[in-house]
């Protein structure tokens, strides 16, 4: 029995978590986590079993990048092994994920008992030193008095790093009882925040100093460094200032594509503007959550000088030549609101931006030979991606999946509100059809405060999509809407490129794309076409739609359908390339790529 | 160029590999282990490509319980950490699979450079740091004047220690010349081989006095502790000395079920045959590679008295009373061969083993209501493992999936040199589906030996099942054989018993199996049934057969089925089973099991 004002130890996890607007939990139950998924509804929290772990990890990924903090719960070994990978990819690209394990009891473990899901050596906290190397802040449950506050302190870590943290939780604690006063106090995120402001002051006018002696001044905006949080301050800035800005790749959600001075994603030579005659010139760049990987730098060759950076994360702000080239602690959501506003922009220099063009007006190759393609012609990657941005929408949220189309769909024209997901830095083949399902899910969420959910578009090669198909069941489960273009060439494209065009190591087994839906557990009435689906009401089914496009008619057509367009449930639609096919501009990038491996 | 009696490393290391007779490599291709891949064939080693490295660990974890040895190989972060899981096993069940990392070049390595697929915080060796704690030897390929020499030394560590093993081989590593001639000589696996033959002969006499006083001795056999690879020795020394034999669940690949003296499956009160009285009274258990983990003990309450223990793996023995109560190091096999030798069976005792009874004689109940159940009744698990019995052959590999198939296929009686593969300490769901296909290409390998292949028989659960159940097209890709009993009772059972019978957390979504095969790449010429296929010769096609069973009826019709009980191709068998079904001696197990998750 909880006495009063007491709360089981699982159920304050969970109610902090909703606290902080988390209102779904993804994992695979697992004999250490049962009692505790037992808490999860009633902290009101709903549980998405996925089909196992690693996607569970994808999902939650997905969908802290949506809202800001997520959680996955897996079972001790075995089940947070299997997710490792997918927290690694949250360290590595700033997202923060909850991760909970359910571990065995206690006197299990201090006994050094042989315990399933153990290595059979005695060392029952092995995958808590493995999950160390990839978290920013871990705690093990075992002292019901100290536990409510360990639950805060990773909250708090998770959400001031923008970095997963880890919560191990022995079955036999779950429902020990803690202070449910607590809960009416918020957690308090700032607790340990980096920075004073008087420091700060300083540092800040040195920087707009620099902004105004500079010549032609860059706003170059990622989303490392746990500035995915700061969107809105970072656009505000953006705005206010009129300094030129384009995104990195992976931060191509950070910035409204309406904003004026705004000039897209800094390719360089293979972007569709190459943007890099500019940022070679510019005396000064602020660089914003930067992840400077080679994949989405033509291996560092349109980095900007390093002397040249003002990096600004979250927590911290490098300028060379300051602080002896160390790193300085500072609050940037304060730091770039006193920014903004004291921002002088009679004082800023108005640079010649005439080389970046409007990438809002670049046009796909009109239908008509010679110049162009026919109709009947088939797709290519060269031109499909500019062929959906008239497609896209406000609120949509786009997700490229790590294969040929995080090229090709770099340069997508967004309406306002509208976002691209991309990886920066961990590119884990397989990750973004999870994420996208708990992106939709996140949307659909916010959608009841009021914003509107958008679509949530998903454009992954197939041999990524083998990866982590199964959780299309999970996508259909929970009624989860969404709309997949799926590239199926028929192998890994991108590796294809890069070395062994025609070795059978790149090609995959040849799946029926369009009959997934249906064996992973869509109904006859969902499937739209059947005879069933004709007596069900509109608008209150689940739908299921499955396309297959090989011809720019095809593509046409489906654009130009009212339905497929408004993305209520799920759309699939195999998209049917050529095996070689791959956005023409990139394939000196697969080129390059290949040689280097041999040096 | 590779000069006279020089040798690629990649091409080295892969044969090496194929001198230890491994004849196919698992993984998925990423951009650091391309251009390694191409030197596979000339190896003469076969790349099989699966969906996710996970599932890729689990083949090769498979592959080298068969065939003592393994490899997959994986990119750089984000693949190995994907199959960390799988190793992770390998680990804990002692299966010696050599894990093959493709990293970055060394110079991007050595300059920390912010390479994709790291953590971005340049610390490039970190998944090394994890993949130590999952692997007993370990190297790093970054010097080509040592590199052949430590290929050659974790390879026989793996073989010696019966453990996976971790090698890193930057890209630019690949092409490196080593000394071809080197492969002229065998890998010295027993360098550093531990024990020495004199004092093992003091040991020996110690055991035999033991064995030879004991009113009642028992040898318990189990997979773990490296003994998998002495399967030969320990049965020869069970036919030679006639004491009473039982195995482990997952011991149960390692003993004979034709010698007289084996007793069956050591479950305690759970097993058809109660063989708790008999391991109570016995005086002393020689356990070989016991895995005691609290799963296959009834949590731990079927295990022998531990004074009464001699344990033996590979390269120890543990005697209590002796050496001061530490292992002592043995070369098992050498140690077991002079053991054998010197039994003296005229004085060994005869135990009265009356209470043992036959487990090959239990019956399932007789289709006869009101002792049994009739033809149209329901297939229940509490009687459908006894009934697959009869379906077994010699030469077949049953293996048990970590769900209900690991309790209920315990008791399985199995014909000469038939095998069962289960879990004994990691019991990680979705393993044993993948793992089978690296089973049966181990076994057909073998067969160009000789040997006969058998059938490899999976029986999982769903759940376990949706984990991993993408290979089912890379199945289909590389026409390996295999017969899939899936028990469907739409939810993960096993959990469901433990705790939370009718939460929505153990149900799963409604996959249709039965047409996965289809759309997983199976053509219309090998789905059996289709117009096509009545064209094609017999035999020379990969056959796809699926079933639905529901009724015993079903079932009988199934085993009567000559084509399905051939097992070519692949046979997919749904077997609908009661949501709440299980084996009835297992209930009380669950129950237990939930009631101690709190204390």
């Amino acid at each position: 029995m909880v006495g009063r004002n007491k709360i089981p130890l699982a159920r304050y996890l969970f109610t902090r978590l909703r606290q902080q607007g988390v209102q779904a939990i993804y994992g695979v139950p697992g004999d250490f986590t049962l009692k505790a998924l037992d808490h999860v509804p009633p902290a009101g929290l709903k549980w998405i079993g996925t089909c196992n772990e690693l996607n569970g990890g994808y999902a939650a990924d997905g969908y802290a990048r949506v809202h800001g903090l997520s959680a996955i719960m897996t079972t001790y070994g075995v089940g947070e092994l299997s997710a490792i990978n997918a927290i690694a990819g949250s360290f590595a690209e700033w997202v923060p994920v909850v991760s909970i394990v359910g571990t065995p009891q206690r006197r299990l473990q201090d006994g050094r008992k042989n315990v399933h899901h153990t290595l059979g050596n005695g060392r029952p906290r092995v995958f808590a030193a493995m999950a160390r190397h990839v978290t920013v802040a871990q705690t093990n449950l075992v002292d019901e008095s100290t536990a409510a506050d360990e639950v805060d302190r990773v909250i708090a870590t998770s959400l001031r790093e923008s970095r997963p943290v880890y919560v191990e939780m022995p079955a036999d604690m779950v429902g020990k009882e803690v202070d449910a006063a607590r809960l009416d106090e918020k957690i308090d995120v700032a607790k340990g925040t980096v920075g004073n402001e008087s420091e700060e002051e300083i540092l800040r006018e040195e920087v707009l100093d620099r902004i105004y002696n500079a010549r032609q001044p860059l706003l170059l905006v990622d989303s490392g460094g746990g500035v995915r949080a700061l969107r809105d301050e970072i656009n505000a800035f953006v705005k206010t200032t009129g300094i030129p800005t384009m995104c990195m790749p992976s931060g191509n959600n950070m910035v409204d594509h309406s904003h004026a001075n705004f000039y897209g994603v800094h390719s360089g030579p293979v972007g569709q503007i190459d943007t890099m005659p500019y940022v070679r010139d510019t005396d000064l760049v602020l660089a914003f959550g930067p992840m400077f990987s080679d994949t989405q730098t033509l291996s560092w060759k349109v980095v900007p000088k390093e002397h040249k950076i003002i990096t600004l994360n979250r927590n911290t702000i490098h300028i060379l030549g300051l602080n002896g080239g160390e790193v300085a602690e500072i609050d940037l959501s304060r730091f770039l609101k006193g920014l903004t506003e004291q921002f002088d922009r009679s004082r800023l220099t108005t640079p010649d931006v005439s080389s970046l063009g409007d990438f809002r007006t670049v046009q796909p190759p009109a239908y008509a030979k010679p110049d162009g393609v026919t109709l009947d012609d088939s797709i290519d990657q060269t031109s499909f991606y500019l062929r959906l941005s008239p497609y896209l929408r406000p609120h949509d949220t786009v997700i490229l999946g790590n294969a040929t189309p995080i090229l090709g769909g770099r340069d997508l024209v967004l309406p306002p509100n509208a976002q691209i997901i991309a990886s920066g830095q961990w590119f884990s083949i397989g990750h973004m059809f999870p994420l996208s399902m708990g992106v939709s899910l996140a949307r659909q969420y916010q959608s009841q405060e009021g914003r509107p959910p958008g679509r949530t578009i998903l454009l992954d090669g197939d041999g990524g999509f083998q990866v982590t198909a199964q959780e299309l069941g999970t996508v259909i489960r929970y009624r989860i809407p969404m709309t997949i273009f799926l590239i199926n060439n028929a192998g890994y494209a991108y590796e294809r490129q890069i070395h062994g065009m025609h070795e059978d190591y790149n090609d995959l087994a040849p799946w029926r794309y369009t009959e997934l839906a249906r064996v992973f557990g869509a109904t006859e009435a969902q499937l739209v076409g059947s005879k069933t689906s004709q007596n069900v009401r509109k608008g209150e089914l689940y739908t299921v739609r499955n396309y297959t496009i090989r011809t720019w008619r095809d593509l046409e057509n489906l654009l130009a359908d009212e339905e497929f367009c408004e993305g209520k449930g799920l759309h699939f639609v195999d998209v049917r390339v050529g095996k070689f096919d791959v956005p023409e501009k990139f394939r000196v990038v697969f080129e390059r790529a290949g040689e280097a491996l041999g040096s």
